[in-house]
């Protein structure tokens, strides 16, 4: 039996970013808080200008882990979304911890699976789970919370993009969309893209080494990661910036491109509005922009420009010569994943 | 519906402590990591001879939460015990995340209740909520991660115990027991007792004051919380120590002695085997008792001498010229609260 919540309500049930916001109003304000409320991260002063930085983010199995993902994956995953938005930060993650809700008809093979989840999501980024908790609960419910140290005028934030800065991102968009809706639906798909797409939907990887070259690079004004999908994370730097944005590419990727035309799905829609994607969005001083391709390049990976940064408060797509307007939307949850 | 763990299962249900040892032995183990598993909080090293230490507890309404604790009760509860762990290690919170589930049923005043008791429980301690992450979910889980910095030499493990040491603990036992059993049952209580024990119940308080200054004092050699009972607190120094106790007081508060005494309960059993206690239980180097009671005196607590270590594993309680042995047991959760 639930002790709260248990009666229907008549009322409009809240968003998640309602909920946010009703508790920030809420919340005393740290003193001199490194981070404001509302970006990637939040960090606490460690005097020297350093900064520690803290990060959590909360898996649940029931609206979180669409069918076909294991529990191993999932839990890595749960990992892999915090290491994200360090990624975005320029942050090395160190020290992890988890706290672990689950059903009591858990087996050890179950508890074994969630261990080495967690190990292979922390080690593959160089980070330890160094302590945690558990406890009974209806769901799986992987909350974990990650630790790093930086120089606090090194941080990457959300607000610091001006207008005639180059707009880029780490990767093409639409894989993780378009391997959940496999996964969920019966498309019409090649196996050999099909694998693929499925894989980055199961199997996201962090930007780590990118951010972390960006960070150093010192060129990048303002970074998040795209868990939210494009659109989402362009609005986002936008409001926190108060800039608009001027695409004149769209960054999606060849085999989205062929998914969405195999079954008339629209890639402009996976592209911008999908979730779950894991690469970095970021904003370059043109002088500088050189100087983060080599930087990233060097890391192994690559930058793609996408556009500028305006003045104007407009979010728009110009390619061939049509205009599109970008919506602030995105995904909140899986709400139909199951 | 649950996409893990719906299968009724024939094996025996794993209970927590089992969990967390088959977690534990499946994870990589931090170099150097300067905490070890299993004590009250992590830490991650910071150079120059400091640490990060660091602390997840979760609450889960399902379990955690006895029938007539309010929502806010119950938020400000999950600060309490993450804060109380820290108190245990003589460390100051700074900043508190949070994941929040939450049935998608919930109200915006639901919401702002455990807004408002997060940072009730948070500035109540001189930390701040700067961060965190809110998801849907079956029950309430209110997982909280605690972040403050310390000097490793002056953290006070459960590991440093000696014999000769002196036993001690911040306060009486037994009150938060019997005003658990009075919420859940029909018990003969005069209303003035009964204010005070449900009290102890629903709004815990932490010994960060206390913990604060035998850390400061030196004195210590091993301390941890009581959140598990007492007996659980006595058997976890006495593990990582290697020693073992002898004590010749039982700390029973008064009004549990008259609560047993008035509806046939154990006294015994209310101060040693009930959980969701928040006192200090520490070992002193004996020469500096004295110092570590002025310390204490200064801020406003009250060391109570209670035994002794000792290098025989035994653990026993020796009153009255009656010897009884102090098992290895104590609340893991509460099971029957509803």
């Amino acid at each position: 039996m639930l002790p709260f919540m248990v009666r229907k309500r008549s009322e409009e049930p809240l968003r998640e970013r309602e909920m946010i916001e009703i508790i920030q109003r809420r919340l005393e304000v740290m003193p001199r808080m490194p981070v404001p409320f509302g970006d990637d991260v939040s960090a606490c002063d460690l005097g020297s200008g350093r900064v520690a930085v803290l990060k959590t983010d909360m898996l649940v199995d029931r609206t979180d882990v669409p069918k076909g993902m294991s529990l191993w994956q999932a839990t890595r995953k749960a990992v892999v979304m915090n290491v994200s938005d360090f990624a975005a930060k320029g942050v090395q993650p160190l020290a992890l911890l988890v706290s672990l809700g689950m059903p009591a008809s858990v087996s050890r093979k179950e508890v074994e699976e969630i261990a080495d989840g967690l190990n292979a999501g922390a080690r593959e980024y160089g980070a330890y789970v160094v302590g945690g908790d558990t406890g009974e609960a209806s769901d799986v419910v992987i909350s974990v919370s990650v630790f790093g140290v930086a120089v606090k005028d090194k941080l990457m934030l959300r607000s610091g993009a001006r207008p005639g800065d180059v707009v880029a991102v780490t990767g093409f968009f639409g894989r993780s969309s378009a391997g959940l809706k496999i996964l969920l639906g019966k498309f019409d798909v090649e196996p050999k893209i099909r694998r693929g797409l499925v894989e980055s939907a199961l199997m996201p990887h962090a930007r780590l080494r990118e951010g972390l070259a960006l960070g150093k690079s010192g060129a990048v004004s303002a970074s998040i990661d795209s868990s939210d999908g494009l659109a989402w994370s362009l609005h986002e730097i936008a409001r926190a910036s108060n800039v608009g944005f001027l695409l004149d590419m769209l960054p999606v990727a060849e085999e989205v491109q062929e998914f969405a035309k195999a079954n008339r799905l629209d890639a402009l829609d996976l592209t911008l509005y999908g979730g779950e994607e894991y690469e970095l969005v970021v904003t370059i001083k043109p002088r500088l922009y050189k100087k983060a391709e080599e930087a990233i390049a060097k890391a192994g990976g690559a930058l793609i420009r996408i556009g500028s940064v305006t003045a104007e408060k407009d979010m728009v797509l110009m390619t061939e010569g049509k205009k599109c307007v970008i919506e602030p939307r995105g995904y909140e949850h899986f709400k139909d994943i199951h």
